[in-house]
């Protein structure tokens, strides 16, 4: 195989965020050539399938800002500095839905878009999940609405582009191989 | 349902990069407080998933910055100015596998981190595959390895995180799925 690494000559912080930051780093190509790549740093982020008793999927709908619309959505948030990602899954779970798990599996950890990008999904399966009277309390920019689906309707959701982002996607195809392999 | 929508107040325009834009907006929450969003546009891209008639998915080994390492996914590419994605998945496929393909279907397109971006990935299956003699050629910053994988092979590569980005995780997990439902 051919070396394919790309060596950092510079690098730029553009802007530094609450959430993101931007570099430019100027690099040296395999060939010696150099380019430009334009990267956004994210802390990383969770996202949980959580499955209820009845056979629905737990998710929220939720605005978003980049899309200008509302989607649904499987729960996640962005990992908070020192949390450990299965905590953050947790914690997200409880806030957003009002469900408590008692067993979370790691199901995989993908880079959403490594072109750009280094934020590092990592996806749990919840089990064993529990309402909560008192849940945890959301973050206080954050607003969503809860809805349990059944995979008919998850998959009716996709054909009619509600549920239209990576981690979603997976989930439902991950339900969908599950019940396939029953 | 609640209202969620998230009125802008102001729209800066921090970066206007080669790829890749970034812009601060000033937001009015739902409960009438105020607060920022970080938004990264970007022209959204394809990926193509492609089985040969040996029964292996066409994948390529590609350097990619932000991680920095190499990692293996299924073709792909950004979308260029005014072209339409079903041609920018043929010839995303050609310049960087050498693979010709008489029939595309759009599988699903999805958003790959709503949270902070806009970029939309639209998933193509090509159909009848034909290795060309003289193939497109690749962009001149861009260095690839092809491989060709079974699916036993593509899921010890998911195991060992060489394999670990949205769209080709996606992509294999469909492969299961067509496989299962054989």
């Amino acid at each position: 195989m051919d070396s394919l690494e790309e060596k950092t000559l510079k690098s730029e912080m553009i802007f530094d965020g609450k959430i993101i930051k931007v570099v430019v780093d100027d690099v040296i190509l395999p060939n010696g050539a150099t380019s430009k790549r334009e990267i956004v740093k994210h802390p990383g982020a969770v996202a949980v399938v959580a499955i209820t008793p009845a056979n629905k999927m737990v998710m929220v709908e939720q605005y978003r800002k980049p899309l200008e619309k509302a989607i649904v959505e499987i729960p996640a948030g962005k990992i908070e500095l020192g949390e450990a990602p299965e905590w953050t899954a947790g914690r997200e779970l409880e806030e957003e839905t009002g469900y408590k798990t008692n067993g979370l599996k790691h199901l995989v950890s993908f880079y959403t878009s490594p072109g750009f990008a280094d934020e590092l999904l990592h996806i749990y399966l919840a089990g064993d999940l529990e309402k909560q009277v008192n849940p945890l309390q959301a973050d206080e920019d954050e607003f969503v609405n809860i809805i349990e689906v059944s995979l008919e309707e998850a998959l009716q959701l996709i054909e009619e582009q509600v549920i239209c982002d990576a981690k979603t996607v997976y989930a439902v195809q991950y339900w969908q191989l599950l019940e396939a392999m029953k």
